[in-house]
């Protein structure tokens, strides 16, 4: 019970743009809101289609609309806000990342460069403020893959590249990605129609959280992305000879792991002092190992990328030379299967300028860096010129992860560089 | 129906000693025979006084009788038969092996050094030949330590140092050691007296094939044990950080699977080149690892051996010290934990040259190699002097699995030396 309420200041709050601190803890609030949606109580997953996804949907829907924009669902499930130009039927930019998560992931990874605009958009429209251009956001329906074993569903339909043959993958319980999508009452032939029209979009820029460490060790809390990495994946099995671990001398042995060793340490050295390149061997197993049994058999995973395509071929054609090098020394047979090859996505060099310019006007250091991660904008460079501002990742860089984490005072100032860099907007 | 049979020679077999080829053909038949008495079918699975060890040690008791011996079992299972001497109460020349297995094993180990013996002493049997010495084959119930963890448990009864902890010991159903013996009519209080009294015993030689491929590769079908080697074994925990593989650089990551692969390459190189000493990783894992994550966590097994104590604590020191450079240069912990650490046990000059002249009166080169898998031999060094002979192993020297094999031909050979060594033994 309030008997003698302070007078309340009901005055429009109108200053001047921008007011980097309130969005910021205006982005804080919303991503700890839209975590909320999940499957699994106490962590954070949200796969494509769930009713974890649709009522996520509909609360970006909610706030897309309260920030003055108008807001359309295509029929691969995105959520689409457009924020009007001073002229009608203008040409968009475009923005936006995805609202899908992996299993017990992070709450800012994709969340966060839709909240982002969300936010700058509510202080224009606050202000009154329009463009000569429209702003759109999307919120890609899924990016990360989980569901149906196939990435970037979401950006691939509002960019025409959707493989129409993912529509026949199934979930875990059996169900196809088309049935699916019709018991949410979306439907495939819509799909086609997602797509944006030519000429409709002037450039898509993405925020994301950075999903690693290097803008944490440079301390500065955001980044211009030079390119979204290509990659190459393969699966590698190793055949040595098992043995008995006592008898066996170590002059007559076809150790299997011992060749998986080499070729990881090659992988490493051979990625080591090369900006933007990196090799990892996520996977790494001896099936049934035993202690005192010389391993006959080995198995793990290569994964090389780069911003460059041509520095990534080099090592990849290194490393594959290294293998049989490998191979024919140890006297086993390696059997390496490419899973997964895809060419890198520079970003255009005009719109990472204007990255620089909004950041340097904020006083900050502008740092150039490839993204070692897929994202939406990948898919988006089929048809239009992209670019991406990375966000600082906090506690190491983690992502992927419950522990992924980032600061208001970051999300405020990526908010006030994205905003600059909208003003700023030219083509 | 046989019309007209051929008359049967019925004209006792008396043929001079060593009746070599018969034997050969004899000792793998019995192999082949023994191998039915197994847990699972199509395979090879005999666990400690399980039903099928139960009918092998029965089949083992028929086999010693009809060449000649006495037979008993002692409080561990253990068939035990004796040839008696030309004088009552004559010392034994010991010999024997294991009739447990590993699962799915191969049926030479262990149950040729029961088999080669009785072939021998039927011979004997045959031509009522006797010696100044009693000959005792054993056949030890238990050495592989499948069922209850623990190995050697027929062998250290009789050896006087079964460690009766063990009987707590429970087996993959939840019963105990002590449990089961009770419910197969062996008591642990007789266990005790299941060890040879002082004096009874003038030696141990264990025949057994070699489960490597070191008398394969030099051509030879026997050779004389040096020493049965010490053994160190480690289980290690790494732990880095986990990364995105696409987004922490090189220079920034705490890979486990690194260090892992950097420690198992650092043991392969500190025991090669020298005699033997060996040393394995056999488990390697990262755990819960995927192709785009950076592992954070490793966990392997190391297993170092060599006849000589003091060659493997040195190179076990190396490894420690390595193990301490590399987490520290890459930034991970590392634990590692020993499992195990056995002396080495050496076998005894004086029967090693009985041995070696042996498998001279054959023409056969003499050959000796140290044992790096444990055997009975190494728990029967508590109470007398050890010897082994190794038998070549067929197949690159796999044991331990349905594909070890020998020839008949070595069985004869060995059976061949296994005569001489006994006929002209002297202590």
């Amino acid at each position: 019970m309030e008997l003698h309420p302070t007078p309340l200041n009901l005055t429009p709050y109108k200053a001047a743009l921008p007011v980097a601190a309130d969005c910021g803890n205006q982005i804080m609030r919303w991503s700890d809101e839209l975590a909320r949606h999940t499957e699994v109580e106490d962590m954070l997953t949200r796969t494509y289609l769930t009713p974890a996804h649709h009522s996520a949907a509909a609360q970006l829907a909610e706030w897309m609309c309260a920030a003055g924009m108008q807001v359309r669902r295509d029929m691969a499930g995105n959520v689409i806000g457009r924020y009007e130009a001073d002229t009608a039927d203008a040409p968009a930019l475009v923005t936006g990342s995805h609202f899908d998560s992996v299993r017990n992931g992070g709450k800012y990874d994709g969340n966060l460069g839709i909240l982002l605009p969300i936010a700058c958009v509510q202080q224009w429209h606050n202000a009154g403020k329009r463009f000569p251009f429209a702003l759109e956001v999307i919120g890609f329906a899924e990016e990360e893959g989980v569901r149906f074993k196939a990435t970037l569903l979401g950006s691939r339909a509002a960019a025409g590249t959707f493989d129409m043959a993912v529509l026949d993958n199934r979930d875990d319980d059996g169900h196809t990605m088309r049935e699916v999508m019709a018991a949410s009452g979306f439907h495939a032939v819509g799909l086609a129609k997602a797509a944006y029209p030519p000429k409709s979009v002037l450039a898509f820029v993405e925020v994301h959280i950075e999903q690693g460490p290097v803008l944490l060790n440079a301390e500065l809390p955001v980044g211009v992305v030079t390119a979204i990495s290509g990659a190459s994946r393969f699966m590698v099995e190793i055949h040595g000879l098992a043995g008995h671990a006592g008898t066996v001398p170590m002059e007559m042995r076809r150790d299997a792991a011992m060749a998986a060793a080499e070729i990881g340490l090659f992988i490493e050295r051979r990625c080591q002092g090369k900006p933007g390149l990196v090799g990892t061997v996520g996977m790494l197993n001896v099936p049934n190992g035993a202690a005192n049994v010389v391993p006959g058999r080995a198995l793990f995973s290569i994964d090389i990328r780069a911003g460059d395509d041509a520095v990534r071929h080099a090592a990849v054609a290194d490393v594959l030379a290294e293998i049989d090098t490998i191979a024919q020394r140890r006297n086993v047979s390696i059997n390496a299967r490419k899973t997964h090859d895809a060419m890198s996505v520079p970003c255009a060099p005009w719109l990472q300028q204007q990255l620089a310019t909004a950041i340097s006007s904020s006083n900050l250091p502008v740092r150039h860096l490839p993204s070692g991660a897929g994202h939406d904008a990948m898919a988006m460079a089929a048809i239009t010129d992209v670019a991406m501002l990375f966000v600082r990742c906090g506690n190491g860089g983690i992502s992927h992860h419950p522990d992924e984490t980032m600061t208001a005072a970051d999300a405020a100032l990526a908010a006030q560089v994205f905003t600059h860099f909208v003003e700023q907007f030219r083509k």
